[in-house]
C-alpha cells in the first residue's frame, strides 16, 4: 500500500518539528533588494544525517569537510554561503571552511563538529573570510526561518525551491521538509546543487542513509540541465526524531513509508531544479518503460533528456524522433529496435521502431502548449522502467553563460 | 624520425593514383544550384579496406550491410548518398541499401559485394529508390571527381572537406586523400560524420584496420560537436596499391611513415569538421599533458572540449578556468589538484591548482583574436598526452537545431 504523502502548504526546511533556520546578507554577492548569501540550519537535538556528495574528483574544501563529518552519522546543523564556492583555493580553503563551521556552532551554541558547510558560487576565490566573521552573527535562527534559508542557497536560481510534506508512518505523523538551489551562476563559474532535508521522524542512521541513496538515484541523479557536474554538490538528510514515535528501520512498513516520502521530496526538488534551468522554458520528462534492467531504462531516460539534440527540439516544439531514437542507441540500454514504441504527450508516433501515421500538427501543438513535454519509450523487452528530467536549451543558456566578460 | 609529409594542392579523394569519383545530384536534397547528393567513388582495381563504423544501438541499414561487407577486408568502393539516413524505416532499409550498392556496382562495373554504401541525412524516411534507379547512371567516375564526391556527401556542412598528402615510403612516392562530412543536418534529424580516405600504398589490410583504428582514436573520436552520436558514422580507408612499391606491414619503418601520414590526414579532417560544427565560431583545441595514462589523457581533454560550459565561454572569450577545473574533475582521470597547471593560448592562468596573477584584458583579447582557442592543462603526474577538439556553444547552434517545422 502506497503512503499517504500530504503536501503542506507553504512549507519549508523548517516545517519538522525541532528545526530552526534563518539567514543574513553577508556581502558575499551583489547587494539587491532582500539578498540574503549566509544561512544557518539547525536541529534543537542531535539528529541522524545521512549525505551524499559529487564524485567529480575536483572538490570543494567545505565538501571535503562536511564528507568527514557526516561520517559520524550524527549532526546539529549546516552553515551554508552562495557567492563564493570556496573551490581551487588552495589549503586555505579547508582552513576557512572549519572557521565558517565554528563560526557558526559557537553562534547557536553547538559544536563545531556537529556543524557541516556547503558552499556554492564562483570557483577559484577565497571565502571573504572578515565578512563572515562579521556578519555571521546576525543570523536568527527560528522556527520559521526555512524560507529564508532557502533564499539564501540561491545563486542564479530565479526562485527559491521548497517542499514540506506530511506522511503518517506507524500511527504518527511525520513531517519532512526540503529546500535545494539549481543550477545557476552569477558570476558563471560553476553549476552546484545544493539540497537539505528535514525530518522529525525517527529515523535509524544506517536506513537513512540508504533510504537518501535510492531516493537520489531517482531524483536528483535523474536530472541534467547542461551535463556539467559540479565540484560542490551535496545533499543532506537530518532526522531529528521530534514527532515521536518507534525508531523507523529497515524493513519496516514504516520504512516503506518513510522511503517513499522521502523520494517525493526529493523528485519534486530535482523536477523545480530542472524546471529553473539556465534559460529553460520547458520541462522535459522522459520515461522509459519495458527495459531489462532498471539501470538499463535509467541510462536511457538520462541519455534522452540530457541530449543537446533533443533539447534544441523541444525548444522548437517539433517531434523529431530521430533524435530520441539517436540518444536511445546512444545510451547502451540493451533494445531491439524492431520493438520500440515512443509516445509524445500520450500521443504515440513510433510503433516497432518505424513511424506510425500522426497528425504532426497535434503533436506540435501539444509540444507547444505544454510547459513540460512528456516523452515515453518503450522498449517492449523487460519490466524496468525510470523516469528522467531536463530543459529545453534555448538561445537564452547560450547568452547567459557567454554572454559577459569576467 | 618523424614522415615526411607534404599537402597537396587541391587535393582530393582522387589524387591518390587508381581512384575515381563522381556525383550527381538525384533529387534527396533541395534543389539549388550546384547541389550533389549521390556520389561513387571506386578503385580501378580491388583494394585492401579497413572501416570503423558507429556503436550507436540504433544502427542505419546501410551501416548494417557496410560493415558486413567490410569483413572481407577488400573492396572495389563505395556509393553515399545525402539527405536521407536511412535508418529506423524497418526491414526496407537493407532491401535498398542493397539494391542501392547493386545499382552503384552495375553502373561502374564491379561486383555488388565489393561496393559498400554510406547514407546521411533524415532518420525515419525511407531511401526514395525510384530517383535513385533513375540517377544513378548520371554518375560518370572520373580521376579528377574527389572534389563532385566530397560535394555530394555534404549536409548542413558549408563547406567540403578534403585533404590529400603525399609521403616517402621506402623510396616510393604515395598519396593519401581524404573526404568527410560534418555534423550538421538539411533535416536536423541526426548527427552524422563520414569519412572516406583513399591511398595508393599497398597496405597489408590487418595493419591497414589497425593503423586506422589508431588514427580514428586520435583524430575523429577526440571531437565533438554536441556529444550526440549517429546512427550512420562511418569511416573507410581504401588502400590499392597502384604507387607500387613493397607491400607496408606492421612493425617497419613503413608502417610507422604510413601511420604518420594516416594520422594526419584523419586528424586534418577531423579538425575541418569540427570547425564547421553548426553554429560553430571557433575551434577549441585542449591539449592535457602530464597524464599517468593515454586513456586518461584523452578523457580528459575530451571532457573539456565537450562541456557546454566550456564551450559557452570560448564563445564569450572568458578565460573562466573554474569551469575548465569542473570538467576536468569530471572525468575521472587521475589527478592531484595541487599540480595542475592550465595555460590559454599559452599564457598561464593557474599554477599548483590555484589562480596565478595574470591581466585578464590580455588572456580576453588572446581568445577574441583568434579564430582557435587553446587550452593546456599540465597535470604533472606522467608522461601521456592527448588533444581533443570541440567548437564554441553559440545561440545559432540553438536557432538552427529548435527554430523550424517539420
Amino acid at each position: 500500500m502506497a503512503a499517504m504523502i500530504e503536501l503542506i502548504q507553504d512549507g519549508s526546511v523548517t516545517s519538522a518539528r525541532g528545526f530552526s533556520a534563518g539567514a543574513t546578507y553577508a556581502g558575499l554577492k551583489t547587494q539587491e533588494n532582500g539578498v540574503l548569501d549566509l544561512g544557518i540550519l539547525a536541529s534543537d537535538v542531535p539528529a541522524n544525517l545521512a549525505a551524499t556528495f559529487s564524485t567529480n574528483k575536483i572538490l570543494s574544501p567545505s565538501v571535503v569537510l562536511s564528507r568527514e563529518r557526516a561520517t559520524r552519522g550524527t549532526a546539529r546543523g549546516v552553515v551554508a554561503n552562495s557567492g563564493c564556492a570556496n573551490c581551487c583555493v588552495g589549503e586555505q580553503g579547508l582552513t576557512d571552511a572549519k572557521e565558517l563551521t565554528e563560526l557558526a556552532a559557537s553562534h547557536v551554541g553547538v559544536d563545531a563538529q556537529d556543524m557541516l558547510v556547503c558552499s556554492t558560487g564562483m570557483i577559484g576565490v577565497e571565502l571573504p573570510m572578515a565578512l563572515l566573521r562579521q556578519n555571521v552573527s546576525n543570523i536568527r535562527p527560528t522556527a520559521d526561518g526555512g524560507h529564508d534559508f532557502a533564499k539564501s542557497i540561491m545563486t542564479t536560481d530565479t526562485r527559491q525551491k521548497e517542499i514540506a510534506v506530511s506522511v503518517e508512518i506507524d500511527g504518527k505523523m511525520v513531517t519532512l521538509g526540503g529546500a535545494a538551489k539549481g543550477v545557476g551562476m552569477i558570476h558563471p563559474n560553476m553549476a552546484t546543487m545544493l539540497a537539505f532535508v528535514t525530518t522529525d521522524a525517527d529515523v535509524e542512521q544506517k536506513f537513512l542513509q540508504s533510504a537518501l541513496g535510492k531516493a537520489v538515484d531517482s531524483s536528483f541523479n535523474m536530472c541534467s540541465v547542461d551535463g556539467d557536474q559540479s565540484t560542490n554538490d551535496t545533499v543532506l538528510v537530518f532526522a531529528n526524531g521530534q514527532a515521536g514515535g518507534p525508531v523507523i528501520e529497515a524493513g519496516s512498513t514504516a520504512a516503506q513509508a518513510f522511503q517513499e516520502a522521502l523520494a517525493y521530496v526529493c523528485v519534486s526538488l530535482a523536477k523545480d531544479m530542472v524546471r529553473d534551468g539556465e534559460g529553460a522554458q520547458k520541462l522535459i520528462d522522459v520515461t522509459v518503460d519495458g527495459a531489462q534492467t532498471l539501470a538499463d531504462a535509467r541510462k536511457a531516460a538520462r541519455e534522452i533528456a540530457s541530449s543537446s539534440l533533443v533539447k534544441a527540439m523541444v525548444h522548437g516544439n517539433d517531434p523529431n524522433w530521430g533524435r530520441i531514437m539517436m540518444a536511445l542507441g546512444k545510451s547502451g540500454a540493451a533494445m531491439n529496435e524492431s520493438k520500440i514504441d515512443i509516445f509524445v504527450n500520450d500521443i504515440q508516433i513510433v510503433h516497432d521502431g518505424v513511424a506510425i501515421p500522426y497528425h504532426n500538427d497535434v503533436v506540435v501543438s501539444a509540444m507547444a502548449g505544454s510547459p513540460e513535454v512528456r516523452f515515453r519509450v518503450s522498449l517492449n523487452i523487460g519490466d524496468a522502467t525510470a523516469t528522467g528530467w531536463g530543459c529545453d536549451l534555448t538561445e537564452e543558456y547560450v547568452t547567459f553563460n557567454s554572454a559577459y566578460s569576467t
